[in-house]
């Protein structure tokens, strides 16, 4: 059979996959021991109340003869999109409900939006980044020129003349936990413009952003409606890893994409849950985004722990102000730092160089634990 | 930018989307019209109560401290796998719980299947058949061969010397409700393993054969365990076409086919919600399989009668026993057929070309409607 040569390319396995194995491993060899994840980006909070409440009600509409829903819209239930369209006016932005696209997580999305472009485009990534940016493209064969992310521009690379079809972006970035002002997104807005090329720009962690003057949407850079494709997800905003929302925005400004990911998701795609979609509409309502913030409050105070006891110990560190992620410096290979960690403190946290070579000699710390964990893993180093 | 040129050689849109534009238009129109749909293959019946009460139940979790769950087993969660394997032994298959793959409905694995396959693989797909399987080929530029069902073969193609990697099989078929024997089945299972082929075996409707001399699942021919992938759903199964979750195959004697899936899957999928898990989960106990073989035999009901009232009128036609589609004979243009059903019946079904060339002169009903609308429907015929 012959198999799709180019996932010869890829690290054997995905980074999460990875240390999720070694953390088991370990585990298994050392059962009384009492290991502390700080590593895997996963929210421990439960759900707020008034979405379990709306998710109640929709699986009790299911039920009925009356409430029950086949095949939904395939775009997603207007009455979500319209939600969050109501979201980006707070942010001063103003979308058409026909170019959102509901999705059962942003991952899934950032990974088949390439479906859309032809298989000989370039893709202009930074490192350290997310890997699921770069190992979609190894597995399509594509193009990477990465752009270095270091302590001199503070892991924001900005534009310096690299000819790319697609730049991705990621602001509150993972895993360094820096954020992009207005005036250097408009930089990538006006070289995206200038040269054709589309921003992926990747917003999964905006909720985090404190700071009022930091942008939490690229629409809100001037242009960015005929450049860019915003992916944005419920997973961080509103605890729902386990339970999968999300949502893709692309605007009609760029050319036929719109079309071209209409017909992409209504031929591959039927559509997340009716149930999921009603509790991911609770998000916006105003009870819904109080007890959202009050979660996102209680992770900062856990970043601002970590933060503060880095900074005690005279560990330089970037992150935790304005996203959920400390980015510390280890001065060792970064997998060699994750089994020290892990061996003599009992703490999972993410190897840098598993986001990119740049992110070798670096470390992410995650601050979705429990306040009790975090004080405990904070006591160990 | 440098689109994706394969999209220029689908059709203007998705069967289904068109179908829906060309109601609603006419709905538009003639507001005051009783329109019944047969058409697009959407169940009506509401979730079993085992299910109802099972994501209940997880909702709760994830609305408490101590029941919350981020993010899952990325092949989906063991309990699911767990009673998966547990159907499938009641069918006379063995499988090893990382065999199975937890996805939020079958569309998406097999569109998504492609990935791990490479670009220059030929497939060999059924006319007609379910348009997915041609448009994601075409989406992906691939080579697609042909192969004819009409009434001679009762419109279950043979193995008759064409060379292709990846064959599509649908069985029991949509849109034309023939069944392959174990027999015949056999003989593909042999063609695949003589040639190195792969089946991607299509079992959506497998709940609906009453026949038990045919088979429901490819791996109780033997052999297929080296050739074959299925992909099954719970959109028809148990009603899941809005609460999305299906399940697909992948043999470990696949050579490194499940190795590359699960690659693909962890890093383009974050897997299916909780709580839609814990309610596929609820489809496999007695209480929730007996509710659910009910509702299959509600839906086999309608089938009956629009098969007798077709036999009644001297229409040819074909399926309604051992699935829910009916596939007629309409002996014109089948958009023509389309237009004049909708115009004056005011009864939607689907055109049969619009599952392939081998379709036009045919028309599918579906039997998922009420038993209500279903008779309404046809006294109007």
């Amino acid at each position: 059979m012959k198999t799709n040569p180019n996932f010869a390319s890829l690290e054997n396995s995905y980074l999460f996959s990875r240390v999720a194995a070694k953390v088991a491993d370990y585990r298994r060899r050392n059962p009384d021991k009492d290991v502390i994840s700080l590593g895997i980006g996963d929210v421990t909070l439960p759900l707020a109340a008034p979405i379990v409440e709306a998710m109640h009600g929709a699986v009790t509409e299911m039920g009925s003869a009356d409430g029950f829903r086949g095949y939904g819209d395939e775009q997603g239930y207007l009455f979500l999109r319209e939600a969050i369209c109501e979201h980006y006016v707070k942010k001063g932005v103003s979308l058409d409900t026909r170019e959102v696209f509901v999705n059962d997580g942003a991952i899934s999305d950032l990974a088949n939006i390439l479906d859309i472009f032809a298989l000989d485009t370039t893709a202009l990534i930074p490192s350290p980044v997310y890997p699921v940016y770069v190992d979609t493209n190894l597995m399509s064969g594509r193009k990477i020129i990465y752009m270095d992310g270091n302590e001199e521009n503070g892991f924001l690379p900005l534009p310096s003349g690299e000819k790319a079809d697609l730049i991705y972006l990621c602001s509150p970035n993972n895993p360094t936990g820096a954020v992009y002002s207005k005036e250097q997104l408009k930089l990538w807005v006006d070289y995206a413009n200038a040269t054709g090329a589309v921003i992926l720009f990747d917003s999964a962690y905006e909720i985090f952003v404190k700071d009022e003057k930091l942008p939490t949407s690229i629409y809100q850079i001037e242009g960015a409606d005929t450049c860019a494709i915003e992916f944005c997800s419920f997973s961080k905003t509103a605890g729902f890893t386990g339970t999968r929302c999300g949502y893709t925005i692309v605007p009609h400004g760029l050319g036929n994409l719109n079309e071209l990911w209409l017909r992409r998701q209504s031929t591959k795609f039927n559509g997340v849950s009716y149930i999921i979609q009603r509790g991911a509409e609770a998000v916006f309502t105003d009870e819904g985004m109080k007890e959202i913030k009050q979660n996102i409050a209680y992770y900062m105070e856990n970043a601002k722990l970590i933060s503060d006891t880095l900074t005690d110990r005279g560990i330089w560190h970037v992150g935790g102000e304005n996203a959920p992620y400390i980015w510390l410096k280890c001065g060792m290979d970064s997998w060699q730092y994750f089994d020290h960690l892990l061996e003599t403190a009992n703490i999972v946290g993410m190897p840098g160089v598993g986001f990119g070579a740049n992110g070798d000699g670096y470390f992410r710390l995650s601050a979705f634990g429990s306040k009790e964990n975090i004080n405990r893993a904070m006591r160990r180093i």
